[in-house]
């Protein structure tokens, strides 16, 4: 019976600009096996790893109180009661802004996410001052756990070893935020099942699953909001030893958006 | 280490109109468990089920010979080389079209759904002509599952057990479906956290998760799309025992819809 499995691993130390993150996460994952020899690297595993570590690892924070406000995002804020100095780095963090009603900005970022508040968070982060960006390149910061990681837990470079960048997104019409792959690495990001046939050998027309983004989302349920355990193992995912990448595979082409 | 399991079900017979649901999952479960016993119900367990095989069991199904399309959906299947009588269908299930563009139909079901061609779907239906509808209520469908369930399988009535009914949907700037809940019983759609500390002690601020919709994404890693698996024992979600809604709590009302 086909199976998927995720474990959260156990809580990394608070994380710091040019932390060696693929250590911290190599020697969580060890510390898990050492528990519970299951969890021991096995080719074919994923770890789903949040924005937020990775954005502190590379230095992608920001101290509000360097940050002076244009009129714009003064205004904004306080029609709504919001810090307008974290409005105006919204701002500046986004290349198209889709709406600005209700105390949310949704706009689409410089990488070309369309999301809320252009991904920066303002909790956990261990001073009410300081926000996080989300990384400037998540496919690239996937590729460099990708790379490190297998020889720090054992297993070999070339077995199928996947990593995705996680992070919370807003969606249109549904109520609820759902964790979402921003960077994908050693994974298809799409499992494009276009051309191969169904149960009853019919030719499914446009059947593309949204692989990582499932992935992020089943993590989430394993790791939980208000806890440390920003590193959850997924184990049975499809999909894993492919060349995925969320910017190229996932994001839409502004000229094919139904929605802006 | 928290923990969450998603096992795919065994295949079941084909599901006709009148089938009695809640005995063949059963059979499926207690299969399963037969194999290998960590698999035997536990309170807690939740159980995800495809939309198809609940439409199917409720006649929700829709010979096409049966359908005399109108002359728009004429035209708009001619002009994208669709099926007019599914035009037809996706147009009589459809409370409000938001797009209609490059073959596809965006529009709001009858029962709020945002969706693509209203959620008909042609694919594993056993004939080419026979098409599915979405089932009519399906926190309906899904109480009924919960209600009947577990009995059938040991389980006490008041054992913490969840059903969701879940379909794949599209979504704006992503490419790729993902599986997201239809209906729910027996479990928390959303999980509310607003109000609660994170790890920094900071009050977070609107923080809503969408369970129900997580655990969908989460079953369909098990499950695949090609396979007839279409019930998914997924154990270690939280939320369970909660008395969820997708229609009143996942579905965001037209008023606060920032994207028609």
């Amino acid at each position: 019976m086909a199976t998927l499995l995720c474990v959260a691993l156990h809580a990394l130390p608070e994380i710091k600009e040019g932390d060696d993150l693929a250590s911290l996460i190599a020697d969580s994952w060890l510390a898990a096996a050492r528990e519970d020899q299951t969890l021991a690297p096995r080719p074919g595993d994923v770890l789903v790893v949040t924005q937020k570590i990775v954005s502190k690892a590379e230095g992608c924070v920001v101290d509000l109180t360097t940050i002076k406000p244009r009129q714009e995002a003064v205004d904004f804020a306080a029609q709504w009661d919001r810090d307008a100095r974290q409005v105006e780095l919204v701002l500046r963090e986004s290349a198209e802004i889709l709406r600005m009603e209700r105390g949310i900005v949704i706009s689409r970022t410089h990488h070309g996410f369309v999301c809320a508040n252009a991904g920066i968070d303002a909790s956990n982060t261990g001073t009410k001052d300081i926000v996080t960006l989300l990384p400037a390149d998540p496919d690239a910061s996937a590729t460099r756990l990708k790379a490190q990681l297998p020889a720090l837990v054992g297993l070999n470079d070339d077995d199928p070893f996947g990593i995705v960048i996680s992070d919370s997104f807003g969606r249109p019409w549904r109520f609820g935020i759902v964790d979402v792959a921003l960077g994908v690495a050693g994974l298809a990001a799409l499992d494009d099942m276009r051309g191969q046939p169904d149960a009853d050998g019919r030719v499914m027309r446009s059947t593309i699953v949204a692989l990582a983004d499932e992935i992020a989302s089943a993590a989430e349920l394993a790791s939980g909001k208000t806890s440390r355990q920003p590193v959850v193992l997924v184990r049975g995912a499809p999909g894993v030893g492919g060349d995925g990448s969320v910017t190229r595979d996932v994001v839409m082409p502004h000229e094919m958006d139904l929605f802006r």
